[in-house]
């Protein structure tokens, strides 16, 4: 049997117990925006063309986030998409009909996606002691067949930043393209002195997300390129629509997601990401401190994320306690300071622990 | 420079001069669902369970509509990703390294995007006069390598459904899978006698798009399929969430799609859906006849879409008039009657072209 016809609705959960995504609550201008947007959709520009010129307008705004002048890309689904689209792109422009892809094991698991998908082999390399890409190792595992190398600006597990200039050196000697992702640490490393951007590195491609910590609404991602030839590679012909040539990966598209991107980046490009950066990293560092001094092991945040060693049963009963956690795959509580969390929700947090601590001292 | 800080925001069009779209405006509840549930992934299914709740519900809705008692599948970006996904699947699930897929020339140009990422063979065979896929021209392009035959239920220039039975049978034949491609047709197709659905015919996977007639806000694609075995095709781990494997080709996803198709869904099926058919195919009719009578050749609208041969000049004129208006492959002016265009607007077009005739004339 089937819901059908029901008209009972379960309200979404609130944010306050999040504590394991890299999405957040869209900032209210983005809200407003993918609210009045709804009905538009950019895959279809002469049908929509408001929301055919905010999109240019966004990857514009985001060329001036990763320090590009004049970029070219689109506003894609999340960084899964830009992800499969950049190693398509490089396997597209590449003679070798037996293509790989090369980057750290501490690749999001869209490049195990784009694998698949796209029938490449990907070659992992491992990471240095502070789960950084060890070029060395990279290099070793690039070829002739080599089509890409890929680069992290904020890894998911650790939010460390790849040695972005060092490996696109390597890809360049290898005659590959370089591609960075950025899906979540695009907005955070502009108030750092990383090396992560198309200033700092000759880069092909880059994921960078507005709906991560770009505070759009889902879905909006970012996929930006150096140049059209890029795009080029990834356009099919387009009858029907009166548009010629479509390279996104999706067709019908959301123009919520491009509309509330255009109002996320109005409204707080730079100041108002730097705050957020600013407040997630004191968070970060505090709940670091306050875990170490209750004897966990922490992995010391660059950035505003927290890796904990915490036995498995505690992880257990604090998602039984209602938070929603994530672990690293060496089984590590991860912890995002995304906008929507607090210095209460993590002390509420931290009080779960305690009593955690001392029922099992009673025990 | 850029628009960075610009606060101005063109509005977006009015639906009253869309005659080229296949999307529409969302329902009035799949609306107020869409902007209540924007803040949640359905990628995530642990940390946004209420929403990945909705979804499991909306795959078993969408399985009255098309007669599947017990279907799986999940709610996609629209059509362009479930088409992809089915080529994926029997890609992944097939013996052979140089897969085929056989369809008609009518494919929605996404079976081309499909080809082109998945690295399989489009074959694409003609159409008889009525502009159905030709069972016997497809049942020539197989061979032992064809992984895939797919049949269309509402093609995208003229509304046709092909002979889905016989491709079918065809397809056994082969020992190939069959999928049927009802991204826009599936929420006109019910209310009549066409053979198209999981009871009519032996299908692995279907297309069918909330987002088109099922007047769900976008994005909200539907992939149905009859098996697991194909979801666990798609499948790649991931680390990173609690929970385990992803068969979607994005990552992060719209809770706001998920929710406006539980709610249009909720609202409409099956007496709204039928309503709506009932007054778009009272429109082509109509609207077919008033272009036969002023002397243009039209194809016959078997569903509530309108193909017109006019001269390029005069569809310049309109589009310049205002008009959204797309051609067919061959030209031709297409109309399609999704639930926003109504006897008031038609009525304006046919004075625009009145216009446009007389004005010719005293030249």
């Amino acid at each position: 049997m089937t819901a059908l016809g029901s008209a009972a609705r379960p309200e979404p959960q609130s944010f306050e117990r999040v504590l394991s995504s890299m999405c957040t609550e869209p900032h209210p201008a983005a809200r407003e925006a993918a609210t009045h947007f709804l009905a538009t959709n950019p895959g279809d520009p002469d049908t929509y063309p408001a929301v055919a010129a905010l999109e240019r307008e966004v990857v514009s705004m985001l060329g001036d986030v990763v320090d590009h002048q004049d970029p070219t890309g689109y506003v894609a689904t999340g960084g899964t998409e830009a992800n499969i689209q950049a190693v398509r792109a490089a396997r597209n422009l590449a003679a070798t009909d037996d293509p790989n892809v090369v980057g750290p094991e501490s690749l999001h698991f869209s490049f195990q996606k784009a694998a698949d998908v796209l029938d490449v082999d990907l070659r992992l390399a491992p990471v240095d002691e502070d789960y950084r890409a060890d070029v060395d190792a990279i290099a070793d595992r690039i070829d002739d067949d080599t089509v890409l190398v890929v680069g992290i600006a904020g890894t998911t597990e650790y939010g460390r930043v790849d040695p972005i200039p060092a490996l696109s050196d390597v890809a360049r000697d290898a005659d590959a393209r370089f591609h960075v992702d950025a899906a979540w640490g695009g907005f955070a490393l502009p108030f750092t002195d990383e090396q992560w951007n198309f200033a700092h590195a000759d880069i092909d491609t880059m994921t960078i997300d507005p709906h991560k910590l770009g505070q759009a609404a889902i879905p909006a991602g970012g996929f930006i390129a150096t140049d059209e030839r890029t795009l080029d590679a990834l356009a099919v012909d387009t009858p029907y629509l009166e548009s010629t040539g479509q390279a996104t990966l999706t067709g019908t598209r959301s123009g919520a997601g491009v509309a509330s991107a255009h109002a996320a980046l109005s409204a707080q490009w730079p100041d108002g990401y730097r705050e957020n950066y600013e407040t997630g990293m004191n968070l970060a560092t505090w709940f670091a401190e306050e875990m170490r001094v209750r004897g966990y092991d922490v992995v010391s945040p660059h950035h505003p994320i927290v890796a904990v060693d915490i036995p498995t049963g505690d992880f257990e009963a604090l998602t039984e306690a209602g938070w929603r956690l994530a672990r690293t795959s060496a089984g590590e509580l991860r912890v995002v300071m995304m906008p929507h969390v607090t210095r209460d929700s993590l002390a509420g947090f931290l009080a779960d622990v305690d009593d955690l601590a001392s029922s099992g001292e009673e025990r």
